[in-house]
């Protein structure tokens, strides 16, 4: 069994609304010197495979399909 | 300047009906093999700081009252 754990963000240049909310909300609790926050996604996922290459042309395939828009999205795939 | 990630992720036996439905979306798109699937969220931020130390424990700080609900999430510090 392999496990592996995908990051989705999003692209540069892409508006994080999120992101932003994070930092102002950071900047009115008192923390300072905050610079650019921006959020993203973190999923872990468990395989059956033990075939690492076979694991991420898989993974890679679960990301362009379903996990990320990659038009606005990257991603990195991360085996562990 | 200091960049920091923070990855939130969900404790042990908390129910994750994201993952979950996540899980079933990969099965009925015809991915073999998959096991638990688990979502979490993923901080990137700025910090004005220089000092590793203060950064840790500023961070430590945001994620206590801000970032991560601690009672049902876990959380990762990790400076770039």
């Amino acid at each position: 069994m392999i496990k592996a754990r995908v990051t989705v963000t999003l692209k540069n240049g892409v508006l994080d609304p999120q992101g932003k909310a994070i930092e102002g909300a950071l900047g009115s609790m008192g923390f300072e010197g905050i610079g650019h926050v921006r959020q993203g996604k973190v999923f872990d996922l468990e395989l059956s495979t033990t075939d690492a290459a076979a694991a991420r042309q898989q993974l890679d395939e679960m990301c362009a399909k379903l996990l990320a828009n990659t038009v606005i999205e990257d991603y990195a795939i991360e085996l562990i």
